[in-house]
Parts: structure tokens; C-alpha cells; sequence
């Protein structure tokens, strides 16, 4: 899959697997958030979009599950995007289908210095610069993801009896959120995966947390984020996303806006009002 | 101030303390986000209201700066708020304007064992359970703090050269986000701060952390926060907040919904634009 892809020849492929497999348990089981147009795209088509005009992302995979693969296809043929190179099923839990991917690309023989950069399909508003920064991290770092620093003060807690009590405040200039992508170099989310297999009790949620856990000498650099690369997860997202996409697209006329803003905030108050 | 205060002879004192005295330097500074109306009512006047109106609390006392304070105390009068008893000017920090009240306190001789809730003037949507929740909470522990359970994973970094770097990512069910009122006996708040004044390079940012840093052996509470408690930081807050007080204050005409929404989300959109 890797031959054609090269920007150049020294260069190694950089890997973008977007995972679409979630089944969205808190949003509409019948009508799953991948496939939700915001700003009259579908959201999965936004987030391999983000990829495909990346010119030095060389390959992409996407993981789908059984509801939406059919439509994923459909949109990908529709869209264009001559960089998927496969649609792949996931798994049970999110951390099965960032293995079936790996599995996939070990099948299809890159290196283990490939660089892959692993994104939530629902989060269609990824920055380029986040998808650069994780591309350039990977130079001086094995592993890299997009976070934004918490404008809340975090608390650390622990159980006392059937109470949460504070145990630790951390700094808040050392405390982020972590979004996606998440980038690695293939060798090392492998090796990181590879020994989360054997501790039978890890149910990993996040791929940054497979190598902080299993490989903690290897760093785990921050590439700056945006607000706006949000996670759509309930219907209430839904408005906000539709704001953003807006502000990406530019300015429809006065009246295409305020119809669609109707709309959108039509639905929005219905779904608080339940 | 607290002689004909308490709810039953055996109770103590209850003292909301509404910190109405900053600068807000990431919103308008020529028009304060504590006078700001959302949903027809000043946002200070929400957050006064929602312990005026909770029959466990005894006294109020709030805290402005210079800018705000003529406005902020015509705004009690107008509104009858009969539980505040004092309007007192705040300092150059947060920590200052706390400060401020507590002394206050001390001189008019409330007991050690008083509970004093501090809450941020800008968080007008707090709700009478997370209110009653510091109350209760105090029966059993010192200190408590409102907060609400983080849905993204946090991430702790260090500094490596000119990098962040995550140095662990805790478990989520154990990562909160901090929001007020944030509730102590008045002795051990007193003490906390006394401590941390003989410290010249602490600028606490927050009055739990002063309890969990100097007097690291008082177990802090977690009382259920909500999302709804947003802290008003930045104009693109304002419509987020509109939908909220037009939540808890029920359906308008269609018409008046109609009209407001259009006036809240252009200007939305002048914000997104600029």
C-alpha cells in the first residue's frame, strides 16, 4: 500500500487512521454521529477530508463498523479521496479497532519508522497545523498528541468511603486535554500494544495511554490543539459544530444563514426540552 | 451580622460570599460580565438570587471592585435581596477579594464552626442541590468544592526543553473539573490562608487549593457540580448562556424566542467573525 506513497523518497509514509466505528451510545442509536452532516458534509467525510488535503499524509485507513460501513464507502467514492486505501472493520471496544488497523499495516509490510497518526472520526474539525505538529513531533519524539490546555482548574481525586475527596491540584499550566490525532511511530504503538495484550486487566481508552502505561521512558510529546477540534458527542454538540463549521466555510448569504440557524436551533431546544 | 440569622437556634451560620470583583480582561473590558444580562436578568443578580432564595443560607456578602460596585449595589436594592449584608470591596487577586470577606467575617465575630460557601459572581446557573451539597457536606468534612466529573482525559505534563510532555494520564472517573461555591468551616479556611500568607511565593488561583496545599491532611469533598455552572470567561459564552436561562426559565412566546435568538447568535457570529 506504501510504494506509491512517498512525498519523497527519503521521506517515510505517514499513516492516518481514522476511526469510525463508535456505535454513539450517547447520541441517537438510529442515526450514528458519523454520518450526521454538519455544515452539509457528513461528519466522517469532514475528518478524512482533513487528511486527504493533508500533502504529507500519504495513506489513510478507515475503521468502520457494521451500521455505517456501507455508507462510508458509499461517501468515499462519492468524495474522491483516492488516499483510503482501505475501509477495515473495528472491534468491540475502541483500542480492537486501532488494532485491527495496526494489524492491517503490519500485514501490508511498513516500516516500523511509518508514522501514524490515529483520529477520531468525530472530531471533523482538526486543524492542519495539529496534523503538521503531530507529523513534526514524530522527528524528535516516538509518540505525540494533540491536546489543549484546561482552562478549569483539574481535580485529582480518590475515594473516601462513598465520597470523592481531593487528593491532588495539579498546576493548572500542566494540565491539558487530550484530543486526536495521536501519533506514533509504528514500531512503537506495536510494541506498546503488544505489551497491554498481556496484562488481562487494561482496557485501554485512549491510545497516548497505551504507551505512557507500558512504555513510560518513552516521552510523549504535546502538539497544540484547538477548542474548535471538538469531540461530537451528544445532539447538544450538534449546534456548536454547525457554528464552527460555518466560521470554517465562510459566510452564506444573510438568509441561507438565518434559515439553517432556525433550524439547527430548533432541534438544539427540542433535545434540552426532553 | 448574624444574630437573627440562623434557621434554628442549634445551626450555624451560613455565609455566602458572591466574589463580583474582577476585571474580566478576556471579555469587554468597557462593560463587565458581572452586570452583563442573559435571559433578561444581570448575571451578579443570578448568582445573588440563587442563595438569597436558598433557605438554608443566613447572610450574604458580596465583593466588587470599584467599576462595578455603585451598579451592583443598586441592583440588590432593586431587587430586595434582604440576606446581603455587606457590599465590600475586593482586592488586585482573586485571593485578595476572599481575603477581603474573610476578615470581614472575622471582625463581626462569626464562629469558627460557620460555613461559608465562596462562589464566583460569574457562575450565575448554580444550582440549589450543589448549594445544599456544600452545606451537607460540611457536616462531615472542612472543606468541599463543587465540580463536575471530566469527560476528556487529562492529561499532566512537565516541561521537557520547549516542550510539554505527558508526564501520567490519570484514571478519568478520577478527574474533575473545579467550579464554586467551594465551602469551608469558617476556622479552617482562616487557617489555610494564614499559612499560606507566611508563604511569599503562593498566588493561590483558587481557595480549595489553599486548604489542599497548606493543610494537606483536610480531606476536600467533591459536591456534584453541572455543566450548566459555566464560568462566563469570554463573549462567546453569552449565547451558550442564553439557551441555559431560557432552559430554566421556560418556553417564551414563540415569537420573543424567536426574536432573541436571532439577536443573540448575529451577535455570536460579530464575535466568531472579529
Amino acid at each position: 500500500m506504501c510504494e506509491k506513497s512517498s512525498v519523497s523518497p527519503s521521506s517515510v509514509p505517514v499513516v492516518a487512521v481514522v476511526l469510525a466505528a463508535g456505535f454513539g451510545t450517547r447520541f441517537d442509536p438510529d442515526n450514528p454521529k458519523q454520518l450526521v452532516s454538519v455544515g452539509g458534509k457528513e461528519i466522517v467525510v469532514w475528518s478524512i477530508e482533513a487528511f486527504e488535503k493533508n500533502p504529507r499524509v500519504t495513506d489513510i485507513i478507515v475503521v468502520v463498523n457494521a451500521q455505517v460501513g456501507d455508507e462510508v464507502e458509499r461517501l468515499i467514492d462519492a468524495n474522491g479521496f483516492g488516499k483510503v486505501r482501505a475501509v477495515i472493520p473495528g472491534g468491540a471496544e475502541r483500542s480492537d479497532s486501532t488494532q485491527n488497523a495496526l494489524q492491517m499495516l503490519a500485514d501490508a509490510g511498513i516500516p516500523g519508522e511509518a508514522k501514524v497518526l490515529i483520529h477520531d472520526a468525530v472530531r471533523p474539525f482538526v486543524e492542519q497545523h495539529s496534523i503538521n505538529g503531530c507529523i513534526d513531533a514524530l522527528d524528535e519524539f516516538e509518540a505525540a498528541t494533540v491536546a489543549v490546555a484546561s482552562t478549569d482548574t483539574v481535580l485529582l481525586t480518590e475515594d473516601l468511603g462513598d465520597r470523592k475527596v481531593i487528593r491532588t491540584v495539579p498546576d493548572r499550566p500542566n494540565t491539558f486535554r487530550a484530543q486526536t490525532p495521536q501519533a506514533f511511530r509504528f514500531a512503537t504503538i506495536r510494541k506498546a500494544y503488544a505489551q497491554a495484550d498481556s496484562d488481562p486487566d487494561f482496557h485501554p481508552t485512549d491510545d497516548t495511554r497505551v504507551v505512557v502505561d507500558y512504555l513510560p521512558d518513552t516521552p510523549v510529546a504535546i502538539v497544540a490543539g484547538t477548542e474548535t477540534n471538538l469531540k461530537i458527542t451528544t445532539l447538544a454538540d450538534i449546534p456548536v459544530a454547525e457554528n464552527i463549521a460555518e466560521t470554517i466555510s465562510g459566510p452564506r448569504t444573510r438568509e441561507e444563514a438565518k434559515v439553517r440557524m432556525h433550524a439547527v436551533f430548533a432541534d438544539a431546544f427540542k433535545q434540552m426540552r426532553r
